[in-house]
C-alpha cells in the first residue's frame, strides 16, 4: 500500500468521515451514497484553494483545514442550506504525518462544527491545493437565490465586514501582531458560517449570497441576477471594533466595501419582514436598499452618490482568481 | 473582470452547462441545486487528476477532457447509478484560449455520450490539474457496492482488460505508433463508461467496481470488503486483438491483470444470473468465480494456483497515487 492509499485510509479513519443521518455509505466503495429526503432539493458547491494562491505556501496544517471547509460551507448557508456532506480532493507534495494530523484537526473541527460529514475524495502527490465539493439539503422552493430582489427590499448584511481582508497584513507577517489583531486573524482562519441565517432566510429574504469578493463586486452579482439597482449607505456598513482599531476609520471601510473574505451574508429583505427575522434573534445589519436600475451605488451620510475611494485592494498573491 | 472569471463565465455558456432534467439551478450562483426523485439516493465520487503525475503535461486539451470526465463518470457506472451531473475544479497556470476550447469541446463530447451536466466548479491559477465531482441518482437499495460477493458467485468483468494500460508506450511517445496502436489511444483517451451495463447489473450483481487499478489490485477490494476469496482463470481473461497485436500473448496478459486504466466493470454474478444479462445484451466475460476464504488467487488452465508474474508495471509517472 503505498504512502497516498495510507492517507485516503486515515482520511476514512477520521470522525467527520463516520456514519451519519443522510449519508447511506461513505468513504471506501467507487461513490458515497447520501440520501435526500423527499421535498428537498440538493445545493452543491465546489471551491478550489491553490498554495501561494489563496492561502500562504507555510500556512499551519490545523488553520488551513478549518478555514477550506468553513469558506465552502459559507456557500450553503448562502443558499439557505443544511449542510450535508463534503468531498475533500487534496493535493500534497509529499507526505507529513504531522502536517497531516493537523490539518485533519482543524478539518474535524469544522466539519463538527457545521454538522457536515466526509465522504469521499482524492489524494494525490503534487503542488498543494485543494478542492472542496459541499453538499447540502435545502426545502423545495425555498432555496436563497441571487436573483429575486425586488425595488423596494431593504439590503442588509450578517455582520460586521472587512475583518477578513483586515487580517491580511498580519497573516502574512506583513504587520506585527497587537492587541487587537488576534480578532481579525480568528475571522480570517476560522470563519464561522452564517448557517442558521441563512436556514432563518428561507422564505424572508429574495436574495442572498456570502460576502467572499468584498461587499461592492458581490452585491453587483445581486444586482446583476435581479435586474435591479443597490444603494448602499457608507455610514451603516458595520465595523468591528478590532478593525477600527487595527486600521483607522478610513481604511476599515473600504476593506468593508472592497476587502472580500467576509463570509458573511449580504441579503435583500422586504421591509415588512425586519421585524420577524431580528425577532428571531437573527444578526442584521440595513446597510441600503434596492432600487428599480442597475449597478451598485454608494451614498454617503447626505444621501448623496460617491465614488469608492479604495482600489488597490488586493487579495491574497498578486494573482488570486 | 478577471480573465479567470471571464473562464467561469465560458464554462457557464458551454452546451453541456445548460438546464436540463433534474438541474434546477446551474452555474452562477453560490450552490447549484439539483433535483432527486423520491426513491432515489445520490450516488457522488470526486476524482483529481494532475499534470505529469496523472496524464503527460502536454496532452490536447481535447483527449483530457474527454477523459477526465470519462474516468470519473466510470465511478458512477460502478454503482448502477444514472448521470446527473458534475463539477469541474479546473486550475491552469495560464489562459490559453485554444488550449481552453480544445478542452471543453472534449468535455462537452463525454458529457452528452454520458448524458451529465456541469453545474458548478471553479477555475484557478496554479499548476496544471483537474478535480471532478460527479453526481448520479440510484434507487435506494439498489446501488452496486463492492461488499456483496458471495461464495458461489461467477466473477465477471464488461470488457476487455490491459488496452488502457498497452495503451501508454504510444501516449508517452515510447512506442512509434502502429496498425494497432489506435485502437489502443482511443480506449486511453476515451474510455467509456459502462453505464448501461452498471444499471442492468442492479438486482442482479451481488458486487461491482470499476477497473482503474488493474484487475488484481480491484479484485482484492471486493474480497476484502465482501469478505471472500476471489479465484481468477488466467485462460478466461478477454483480450483485445489490438493489445495482442502490440504487446504479444504473454504481455498482453500481465497488462490485463495489472495494468489498471480500463474502466470497465468487474462484478460477481450469481450463477443463476447470467442468462438474464446476456439476454439483455450486455457484455459479460466469466473469468472465475467467488469462494470462501480471503485473498485474490490466480489459476492456470489445469486449475493449479499461480503466482502472477507481472511485477514492475507502472502506471503513468513513477509517483502516481
Amino acid at each position: 500500500m503505498g504512502e497516498f492509499e495510507l492517507i485516503r485510509h486515515y482520511f476514512a479513519a477520521a470522525a467527520c468521515a463516520q456514519a451519519a443521518d443522510g449519508v447511506v455509505l461513505g468513504i471506501g466503495d467507487d461513490c458515497a451514497l447520501l440520501e435526500m429526503p423527499a421535498g428537498e432539493q440538493l445545493a452543491v458547491s465546489t471551491d478550489t484553494l491553490v498554495a501561494g494562491v489563496h492561502f500562504p505556501v507555510d500556512a499551519p496544517g490545523e488553520l488551513l483545514g478549518q478555514r477550506a471547509l468553513a469558506v465552502s460551507v459559507s456557500d450553503l448557508a448562502a443558499m439557505g442550506a443544511t449542510p450535508l456532506a463534503f468531498t475533500l480532493a487534496l493535493t500534497l507534495p509529499e507526505v507529513s504525518p504531522d502536517w497531516l494530523a493537523d490539518f485533519t484537526a482543524g478539518l474535524e473541527r469544522m466539519a463538527r462544527q457545521c454538522g457536515v460529514r466526509l465522504v469521499g475524495g482524492d489524494t494525490t502527490r503534487g503542488p498543494l491545493s485543494l478542492t472542496l465539493t459541499v453538499f447540502g439539503r435545502v426545502p423545495v422552493g425555498l432555496a436563497l437565490t441571487r436573483a429575486g430582489a425586488r425595488p423596494g427590499d431593504l439590503l442588509c448584511v450578517g455582520g460586521t465586514l472587512g475583518n477578513g481582508a483586515g487580517a491580511l497584513p498580519f497573516v502574512l507577517g506583513e504587520r506585527a501582531e497587537q492587541v487587537h489583531s488576534a480578532e481579525l486573524l480568528a475571522h480570517y482562519w476560522s470563519p464561522a458560517p452564517q448557517l442558521q441565517l441563512g436556514q432563518a432566510l428561507r422564505g424572508l429574504a429574495t436574495a442572498a449570497l456570502d460576502i467572499s469578493d468584498g461587499l461592492l463586486a458581490d452585491c453587483e452579482h445581486i444586482a446583476q441576477a435581479s435586474g435591479v439597482a443597490l444603494f448602499i449607505e457608507e455610514a451603516q456598513l458595520p465595523l468591528s471594533n478590532a478593525l477600527l482599531a487595527c486600521m483607522g476609520d478610513e481604511a476599515a471601510r473600504q476593506l468593508a466595501l472592497g476587502g472580500g473574505d467576509d463570509y458573511v451574508l449580504a441579503f435583500t429583505l422586504p421591509a415588512e419582514k425586519l421585524d420577524a427575522l431580528r425577532a428571531m434573534g437573527q444578526p442584521v445589519w440595513v446597510i441600503g436598499r434596492v432600487e428599480a436600475g442597475q449597478g451598485v451605488h454608494l451614498l454617503d451620510a447626505d444621501g448623496r452618490v460617491i465614488k469608492p475611494r479604495y482600489s488597490g485592494y488586493q487579495h491574497f498573491g498578486s494573482n488570486r482568481d
